[in-house]
């Protein structure tokens, strides 16, 4: 769609971030800092820095929020404005730039070091967070996007009107690949719609990728043949660029639907390079997410930090869930699912939402508050001891989830619809909040 | 060399990684629930997590050595342990972990996942941060590391005992390529060894690296061919892989020696892409490194990060310098720049050893205390206005350089020094202390 689009860049696109900042110099400072330092400016005004120049590439201070004065510094290292005297008041604020595309042109890794490069350890900040981005639709020109995303991935499994009901092979590391197939065997059986390898599980030399895709997919090639249900298997396919064009390749001839890799572990333009080669779903891995996310004094918001690598093409992205076993508020986990299912531009571009992946402590448990904070069915819902642990076994532990998602879609709580349901009243017993 | 040595996976070797950790939980509950995430373990127990598995595949904790304790947490999001009471005692220490390599074999991307992955937002944790990593020579036989390093980089600009003298072209972003290479002509007269493009002008369309590219090398083969002396010039190829590619072989088809890739743009991957293509020297810009390292509390130590980019194959690599213009410590600079020299592995493998960059503020102030920290002249000392805003010209201020290093190496005071070379008492009277 975006290819019938003018999409080259246009003097007057601009790329915009937005920042939360903690600094004791005064605010319009901090930000013109920000602002030179990311563009045209260097510590020492060079003489090729014309003001016409300055005026055609310079990074903009769009606008500033004061958020009220800080005790203490979040951040180390941090100084004062040169000849500073009297007491020092030390703000945070939130502040946007803006740059014009023409600095660094439509690509995501060179707008990264613009971004999010030096300034996070400049000098006058004691916290310095990216929080969004804003990007022209010239990167639509370069960028696929996601290719199967919400539609494609219901298209790929034949599951509508609910969310997929995912799992994680366990344990993570350690099995065979026919102790994989068999995990497989019984996660299908158990009617599971969507199965995922640990990201801890690519290709170690006890459990070969090129020995294990076979024998699963050969199990759920016969599932498909006997029950005409096609559960996706996202293979853990990260490696090097080249290794994860030919294990994509090997997915697809096994039959397969779906890859799965780690984000932080092949950067940007390793993603690039896959998406541009791939015909299979790709399922983002976050894992790593916390040295970007879990500090609020440094770092990226996943708000900033999903939009790149839906451009660069992925198709699902985790974002924990609600009450998860790790450090993150549930309002942040709802906060991040509604970015996916955002549009990145608005029509006629394309939008590149992608559906967000619930995981970590999941059970029938939270589907209903899920439902109510997210608005959409259009999710993954990963369990492990949810499905697993169920007291009737693993597929009534499927069958609780369909009946938790149905009783959340209906309006009626749990416990009352659990009481003509036996798996969802299994759980609900199995699984105390 | 290490092509002929054993390089196979063994079933004894092992990774290890340090980490700093901030918990309320008993320190031995804590690292062996880092160590559970991490390998075999999940939240709840699965039932092929059998003890021979584990006993093979599972990590173990190596040390644990306490800090002592914390007044508040570092990071929000953390717990207790379950069950809790009385007084909660929160403290900090270091962990180290251990991994069969079987695991994950020699996969850097996958090594991530598994010493960098979800742990960062472990409930227990209220801060982790990874402080080194130790590698068995398994790697070697995947990963090339350095290919020009610091013997490498010497031969190719033929300056012996001192630092390469660099700089930075500057206004960052704006010059056409016209007004680049006249400012490169005007650096290499002055008389530097290298010359780098700012990280934010890659392929700007007002600065096309095709058109870049030619001309720069054009006004450098012209300079060689007059003077004998070619500096190196570190042209910015940060994109995407294929582009990365096709961006090395024109500059090694004009004439360069080095090009410069934005680390935390690319990816590993990308890096490892670029390193089997490349018959050039790699400069490594870690833009964007503050995410990282610049919390206490959360990320990656400097001395774990550049040992992956090492063993994927850069030959230089930023470090700061000291009394920069950033957050960082000078101890920290030094600490950086002491671990690029020092040997990834004993001979006989590839010790994979780089070249440090300093810059940031740099003039001839800070050889002497630089040198006496560093023990060592095999870095780039990049200077901007300690060149370009030396009193006498560039070329003054290059020579201010060249004796402030010789004034270090004997061991006379700068001040002394000065009294007799009018280039460094020039220097001296320009930039304060």
């Amino acid at each position: 769609m975006s290819d019938t689009l003018p999409t080259q860049p246009g003097a007057a696109s601009r790329i915009k971030a937005r920042y939360w900042i903690e600094t004791a110099f005064p605010l319009a400072d901090a930000a013109f800092i920000m602002a030179g330092e990311q563009s045209t400016g260097t510590f020492v005004r060079t003489p090729g820095e014309t003001d016409e120049l300055r005026a055609r590439y310079a990074a903009r201070v769009e606008k500033i929020v004061e958020l009220g004065a800080v005790d203490a510094p979040s951040l180390s290292g941090s100084g004062l404005p040169r000849k500073h005297t009297g007491p020092v008041i030390r703000r945070a604020a939130e502040v946007t730039l803006s740059w014009p595309l023409e600095n660094m042109g439509p690509s995501l890794p060179n707008l990264l070091a613009t971004v999010a490069g030096n300034l996070f350890e400049l000098k006058p900040f004691s916290g310095l967070k990216l929080l969004d981005i804003e990007l022209p639709t010239e990167f639509l020109s370069v960028y696929q996007g996601p290719q199967f995303a919400v539609e494609g991935t219901r298209q790929l499994t034949g599951v509508y009107g609910r969310p997929l009901i995912g799992t994680i092979l366990k344990p993570s590391v350690g099995m065979s690949p026919e102790q994989t197939a068999a995990q497989v065997r019984m996660l299908a059986e158990a009617g599971v719609d969507f199965i995922k390898d640990d990201e801890l599980q690519a290709d170690g030399p006890h459990c070969p990728f090129d020995q294990r895709i076979p024998q699963v997919l050969r199990v759920l090639n016969e599932y498909a043949d006997h029950t005409g249900k096609r559960p996706m298997y996202a293979a853990n396919i990260t490696g090097e660029i080249d290794q994860m064009q030919r294990r994509h390749d090997l997915v697809a001839a096994a039959g397969g639907t779906c890859v799965m890799v780690s984000l932080n572990s092949v950067g940007l333009p390793g993603m690039v390079a896959l998406r541009r080669h791939a015909s299979l779903a790709i399922h983002g891995h976050r894992n790593g997410w916390g040295i970007f996310g879990r500090s609020h004094a440094i770092g990226m918001s996943f708000i900033a930090y999903q939009k790149l690598w839906r451009l660069a093409g992925i198709d699902h992205v985790h974002v924990n869930g609600l009450r998860n076993k790790f450090c993150e508020e549930d309002a942040s986990v709802i906060a991040s699912a509604r970015e996916c299912l955002t549009p990145m531009f608005a029509p006629p571009y394309k939008g590149c939402t992608i559906m967000p992946v619930f995981s970590s402590g999941q059970s029938a448990r939270q589907a209903p508050d899920t439902y109510k904070a997210l608005g959409s069915l259009d999710l993954i819902y990963a369990c492990g001891g949810g499905i697993l642990a169920h007291p009737a076994g693993p597929a009534a532990g499927v069958r609780s989830l369909h009946q938790a998602w149905q009783a959340a879609v209906d309006g009626i709580p749990l416990a009352q619809y659990a009481s003509t349901h036996t798996e969802l009243r299994g759980a609900l017993e199995a699984f105390p909040d």
